[in-house]
């Protein structure tokens, strides 16, 4: 975000430069201001790219964090303020991102009293805006759902972050430690905080996506563990193997820079984790998740985390882009709401976020439930036909494929 | 059955009377096959009275039954083989009680090609027909899954019996645990008969109904453990209290024929059972549920099991006729929706049914899903509005109503 800093200190400057009084005086006082200012943002800008450090934008965020203000400042260097910082970013940067392409929907039927003369564009319509709801928990936190339902691109979007603390009862610590985590104490005192989102679109040529990334602090016998967990993953409904891999080549290039082995470890435990048992196939096509980061330490493993938030929309609203005005019919469509069946399938019955969320006690179950699409549907023994667009989809589901060796030099014999 | 017996002996009795030569016979050979007939007819209907046994109707049932006829012959009056036939019948009933209102729907299209003239009937619609499917297990046994989907009366009707053994494995066996039985062997040999049906009717003031009558025998270091379980349930969209004082009071009373505590203590369990615990609401207006039925004796706990399965058309079936054709619109219609979302939040996440079956390896999971209905919707923060229909709907979900003393006269003072 530093180059936001040195954007706005040149606005400055060219304000400064433009102003009547300061123009009029002599040019070595305006050099040394220009000196002083480039200085300054040069030196901000230095510290945070070496720090990688979250800053406040208050302005830009869907809602007031939940932390109070007073205490993210004094507490900006703890990583419980850093991963707040982050998620509330990353938070507004997705919803706006969506709330474009939404936007776009509606552009034709604008008219002229939508339009911002000053900024020579037009008004996002208010039906492509997400429903902001910042809610609080009596033990402790809070967090931030915005929704965006019934849309013309999204049939239903939500964006959901939480700041959470208090105790730990004793269903969710055995969710916990089903992660690898044993624990002394039955009840501990926690912190979490995430963001999470789950985009199910109109058309069905366009992929459902999920993400989630938190960071955890569990307190067992006056001492601390920590971890960051997350993943993302996309959910297609006709398979097309081009979006695949532009999606897991992102993922993998947000990998890459922090350790060359994190890819195939993730996307290999992604495609075991999003697997709907009883039926023997996978919820989508993968991406990435890990559940248990805590190495090397705690800087990296948050700037690792940061770069796999930062690469969703690069690897997502391409495909909305590509794909939202694809043509499709009722045949699709029913196709899409039998695959939605199956997700909600996988959401309710195997996946340990649902299970954490709804057995923490004043649980906030709309936002835990956000996930689940507008509609879905149930058909008695519904098979695809032979070498039909949705057989070829299920292929995929039931093996998963390295996507990104598809397209590896076979040997020809020459 | 045994009503049957005696009109077969006075059918065969009637066709001898109208039988020529028979006729020209002596009166006095008339008149003893007439005792004699009549005496045999007397045996047959007290013995089968006094033992409550169910017979063998190969023709009735919607397949032919899973263990081989030549066994079930040997062993009837083993409870396995005993309950295999109450099951069987069922099915077979409650399937033709449904396709019969589901036929009535397809009437005004049937044309004079449709008309049996031997029988003076129309014959019923290809559509208003259960699909059956009968299947077996690798490991033993197996089932008849009837499925009637996109029915003008039934948008999804499901009645399913399964017969099954085997070896259950741990996560059954807690399954099993957390219904009060405590078993010192890892893994047990269990054989479980059941029926169960979930019935979604199209229109929004039809209620849905689940019932379930299952038969458990477990063996545990060369002692055979046996227990009954089952319940039957009521799942209203739009509340009308005299179709739940008329589903209730039918319960009752295959109740109170066997224990006059049943009904109580079986409704109670019913309204803690279907909870949807993170939203704070019951599934339906209740019914009745009990999870290990093991007194007074196994025939007389039979009998109860008996009682139930045969109280579900009674208590049903005249709700069906009585709003099939009630008038509703979009609004009502988006309700249902909603409601059978929170069914599917039910099914999957908390009954120990589905899980249990689920957690069965080799499970046959459509069967087990047949329960989730065709569509299902999820609105996020949906609220009824104010006095309305709906709301007065969820003010019974939250706080479970006594159905049977609400007519009770109040003290007046005059």
């Amino acid at each position: 975000m530093s180059y936001k800093v040195a954007i706005r200190s040149f606005k400055t400057l060219s304000y400064l430069g433009s102003y009547k009084k300061i123009r009029d005086r002599p040019i070595r006082y305006y050099c040394a201001a220009v000196l002083g200012a480039g200085y300054v943002a040069y030196k901000e800008f230095k510290r945070n790219k070496a720090e990688m450090k979250e800053l406040i934008y208050l302005k830009n965020y869907m809602a007031e964090p939940i932390t109070p203000l007073h205490q993210l400042q004094k507490n900006q260097d703890d990583m419980k303020t850093q991963m707040e910082l982050l998620i509330m970013r990353i938070q507004a940067e997705f919803c706006r991102a969506l709330e474009k392409e939404e936007d776009e929907a509606w552009e034709d039927e604008k008219t002229a009293d939508d339009y911002d003369f000053d900024n020579d564009i037009f008004l996002p319509s208010p039906e492509a805006k997400f429903k902001v709801d910042r809610w609080t928990r009596k033990e402790g936190g809070g967090g931030i759902t915005c929704v965006l339902q019934d849309g013309r691109v999204f049939e239903k979007a939500g964006v959901n972050i939480s700041v959470v603390s208090g105790r730990l009862p004793p269903p969710a610590v055995q969710q916990m430690k089903s992660r690898g985590k044993n624990f002394e104490s039955k009840e501990l005192p926690f912190f979490a905080a995430g963001v999470s989102a789950v985009i199910h679109p109109r058309n069905p040529m366009v992929p459902t996506i999920h993400f989630n990334y938190r960071y955890f602090e569990v307190k067992d016998k006056n001492e601390v563990h920590w971890w960051f967990g997350g993943g993302t993953d996309l959910t297609p409904y006709y398979l097309n193997e081009e979006d695949a891999v532009h999606f897991h080549l992102t993922l993998k290039h947000a990998c890459d820079t922090h350790d060359p082995s994190y890819y195939d470890r993730f996307k290999k435990w992604c495609d075991d984790y999003f697997t709907i048992t009883h039926r023997g196939e996978r919820r989508g096509v993968g991406g990435i998740f890990f559940d248990d980061v805590d190495s090397p330490d705690q800087d990296s493993a948050f700037s690792f985390v940061t770069s796999c938030a930062e690469a969703v929309i690069p690897s997502y609203i391409p495909l909305v882009k590509k794909h939202k005005d694809d043509a499709y019919g009722y045949h699709e469509r029913q196709w899409q709401l039998l695959r939605r069946g199956r997700y909600v399938e996988f959401n309710l019955i195997y996946d340990r976020g649902t299970k954490f969320g709804l057995h923490t006690p004043e649980a906030r179950y709309e936002s835990i439930l956000m996930s689940l699409p507008l509609n879905a549907k149930w058909e008695y023994m519904h098979e695809p036909l032979p070498n039909s667009a949705e057989e070829k989809l299920m292929k995929v589901l039931k093996e998963p494929r390295d996507w990104l060796n598809i397209e590896k030099p076979k040997s020809t014999a020459a």
